[in-house]
């Protein structure tokens, strides 16, 4: 029998339509390849094709580099000017002022957040926090995005391992959502409804996938997507910027085992994550808890999901956590 | 300067990024080949293998049909047993009773809702609402949610031409905020939020598509993806299952128009569409306004959107609406 399932904080429901493809096998998700290394902008040598940098991570200033921070050469929202508000009859509109960035996750055209070295992925967070830290001091920011497109069908352009940053003037709707879901849920029960989400899943055990070093991982109670998990601290924390250093190594092994493991049950799929962590100002801390939403792109539907925000989803997360559990590295593999 | 725009019933946030893609051409959608006739089981002499229909439209029992409703072989809801609810510590689930069925639009394989004639699309929208009159007698549901995914990358996994119901025993996320947002608006102005929408463009101009017969065709001031667009009646009409006779044919003229003009722009583009009709039950009539959201799936980007309810559209819709105008029947064909 299919279910109905609510997840606890938006009030998202999710149809878990039990008698679908359910089997890592039965997803053959598509891979299209993109362009090489040579006309590559993000790859090095060819530093001058992007706008100058804002961060960069190892080497000297004009030496090798590990990480390096952006801006997008054809950015959403401009790093210029005021928020000026307008309305027009019964419309609002600001203007687009905000900042949108690529951080560039290795020098490397060929890597993946799955085979780069612990240490190096740790850099990939740090730049992260960085970037939160700094963007944080713009009183015109409401709220800094942090997001990955993996693969063509995961809306990548390019081919070379980056993500993305896109600070806005507004928050953003699920945000907002969120905040709702999380703000109602403490004045019932005085308690963080994720900090109640990783206790019930540490206890159940069902949807849990890996639980490290101050770290779970879990396949949601209402998944949107077949294969979909979020990575929470265990520990209260609002924002992902106060990650401390030693916890920067943990999340940083827990992310590259789960990519990792993406990868040897789907051989490489389409990904998308985002980082949803307090915004900038105004939020009391006990009203959210940071988490990193990552979502294989396995299946092609998403215009009625898109138009409806009803979502089906064929693989029960208590399935697919049991696939990810045992796709843990295979024996006699030295982890670095 | 790209802006920043808040639809006004649902508060969602759009990026208009207007130094990206905007003209037609810069827009290549995907198209790829689904199974032909020979094995599909919605051609005319395979009715058999489709479970028994509950509505036909055109010829006897056993003789030609036009339009075929046929309950969906792989269904994600039950359409047997009782509604139970369910707690499970944080989480909450329902049992997944409901109905899935498939409105098959055309005997023929290889028609299409902008080439069909406009008496047939007529019949397809009249096995809509018939479908709905029917199943608002059950009084488990709660909603009837009417789409269409044409094209395998808005996740068709037939070729043939077909649309699909979901009836569901809770509402959508976004029929519930569309809900708040316009009672939220209703307790403000004492005026339906749509009726003023449809007031304003058609006042305005610059978005509007076709005006024609009681009904338009907008691209939304907040469009989350280029060369959307929504079809609303002008008069206030909280349900579709309302129309009458002569407004079936009108609007059956308007939307064969637009996915006519959709083919001549973009070549048979995927799209999606998802009609919006009043909750079955306890909805007081002022507070919704039936209407039919189009959306072309020109781009692939979807996992950011997904994951954070904020959508970056390339293409502003004053653009899109220009160019939708502009691709009128060619002169010296006879519309029928």
């Amino acid at each position: 029998m299919p279910e109905l399932r609510k997840d606890p904080v938006v009030e998202r429901w999710v149809i878990i339509a039990t008698e679908r493809a359910r089997r890592p096998t039965d997803f053959a998700p598509e891979v299209i390849p993109l362009r090489g290394p040579d006309l590559c902008p993000f790859c090095p040598g060819h530093e001058d094709r992007t706008p100058p940098e804002v961060f960069r991570s190892g080497g000297s200033e004009d030496g090798p580099w590990t990480v390096r921070v952006v801006p997008n050469k054809f950015p959403a929202l401009h790093a210029d000017g005021e928020v000026h508000a307008a309305g027009e009859g019964v419309y609002d509109r600001i203007d687009g002022v905000g900042a949108h960035e690529v951080i560039i996750e290795s020098p490397d055209h060929f890597a993946g957040l799955g085979t780069l070295s612990v240490a190096h992925v740790g850099e990939v967070l740090a730049a992260y926090r960085e970037r939160l830290l700094a963007l944080r001091k713009d009183p015109r920011l409401e709220y800094v995005l942090i997001f990955k497109n993996h693969g063509v069908a995961a809306g990548a352009s390019l081919g070379h391992p980056h993500s993305q940053l896109i600070a806005t003037p507004i928050l953003p709707e699920l945000v907002t959502e969120e905040l709702q879901g999380a703000v109602r849920y403490f004045r019932m029960k005085e308690r963080c409804v994720w900090c109640d989400i990783v206790r019930q899943e540490r206890r159940d055990g069902a949807r849990l996938v890996l639980d490290d070093e101050g770290f779970v991982a879990v396949s949601p109670y209402a998944s949107r997507f077949p294969y979909e998990m979020w990575i929470l601290p265990i520990a209260h924390r609002p924002s992902f910027e106060s990650l401390l250093p030693d916890e920067v190594d943990a999340l940083a092994r827990l992310l590259r085992e789960l990519v990792a493991r993406l990868g040897r049950l789907f051989a490489d799929p389409p990904y998308n994550f985002a980082l949803h962590t307090a915004p900038l100002r105004g939020t009391e801390p006990e009203h959210f808890h940071w988490h990193l939403e990552l979502m294989p792109k396995l299946t092609r539907v998403a215009g009625f999901e898109l138009g409806t925000g009803f979502f089906i989803n064929p693989t029960p997360p208590e399935d697919a956590a049991r696939f990810l559990r045992l796709a843990d590295t295979p024996p006699g593999v030295v982890r670095p």
